[in-house]
């Protein structure tokens, strides 16, 4: 392992916001519905928006084979994988202390391509209970072809950083003593509405508690929020 | 321009979703509370989540000197800025039409450091503004120190390309005949409780409305949408 594999994980900017501990780094990854994956294209930096699910260690993301990274996915590119979860405004007193709340993880490592059929099809159901827990049992099974279909990209965690920035803003005991209104504003991504079926759910199916109820223990502190 | 340069905003996976307006991505960006900035250092992708705004064709990344990307400023590296909004679920019949519902922006362009001392106190406000608009006028101006303090860097939004995925589960008719629940959980991120003032803030100085109404018409979604 070249000296900046073991330096390049290591948080630069605040450090006390810095985690190594991979219990840590997990539940961010399994809040997160999307991370973004960049990759060297020509010499040149490329960040993409993908769909993950984690397996242990095991970092699986939802290619196409359409899609470029699922060729430098067959050529074991080398990735940084980061995600980000927004936790609130931070709004402070003067412009210098304004910040966000937010939760993340940068990993490194080479992906490789899910070749195994059982691997594949355990990645394939991951996605889909990472994103809806409960739902994969309500589906149709896949068929081969599906299967085939999609490229799955795997990436071992093994190389990693979390940060973590809560609490108010850190405003000066001068600028504090202003009048003026400083705070957090405290976000999730939540449902913003109810559940849409689509126009063909049979007369019959009820809306299953995995959709009506959807991380609904979060979504309940928006429904609690006084107007 | 490299001929990379001039192919590589291209979206290659279901290019029906993507757009090349400006104002397409612009909308998207200015959504957007964080970015996710990739650059390349020694060789390898690097993604960094980042707070940005946006002025006309120039986007803004709030740097700190500390942080490595303000070293890869003063270089004018090359980057790639993407911002993703995750406005779904999209619950499918099977696993392979599972999706979310999104839409975000990927730019390539090379990042500079702002030294015009005006051009980049415009930058730190609009910073403020484009997290909680009407803000700025209610703070305590910034300092000659406290300007210096901050790095920011400056792209041109040049080339980039939006992609956006609306509506429900692209299932097969067979599969539309299933006695499966299936369609959307539409999703934002939104307040998930109310202003939480800090403990400095004097009596009589009251939430002000671009704080207690924060994107409301966003979240006001929730309780009119009917059911």
């Amino acid at each position: 392992m070249p000296s900046h594999e073991r330096e390049r994980k290591q948080v630069g900017r605040k450090p006390e916001r810095a985690s190594y501990e991979f219990a840590d780094a997990a539940a961010i990854i399994d809040e997160a519905l999307v991370c973004h994956v960049g990759v060297v294209r020509d010499g040149a930096p490329v960040v993409i928006p993908m769909i993950h699910a984690r397996e242990g260690k095991r970092l699986y993301l939802h290619a196409s084979p359409a899609a470029g990274l699922a060729n430098d996915g067959r050529a074991g590119a080398e990735v940084c994988v980061t995600v980000t979860l927004v936790d609130g405004l931070v709004l402070a007193r003067c412009g210098r202390s304004h910040s966000l709340n937010y939760r993340s993880v940068v990993a490194f490592g080479r992906v490789e391509r899910v070749t195994d059929d059982g691997e594949k099809r355990r990645a394939l159901e991951a996605f889909v209970e990472h994103a809806a827990p409960g739902r994969w049992s309500h589906l149709r099974a896949m068929t081969a072809r599906e299967v085939r279909e999609v490229d799955v990209l795997a990436l071992d965690l093994d190389e990693f950083s979390a940060k973590v920035r809560t609490g108010p803003p850190l405003d000066s005991d001068a600028d504090r003593a202003l009048p003026i209104w400083a705070g957090i504003v405290p976000l999730g991504l939540v449902p913003i509405g109810p559940p849409v079926p689509d126009a063909f759910v049979p007369d019959g199916v009820e809306t299953p508690d995995h959709v009506a109820a959807w991380r609904s223990d979060q979504a309940a502190g928006f429904v609690a929020r006084p107007s």
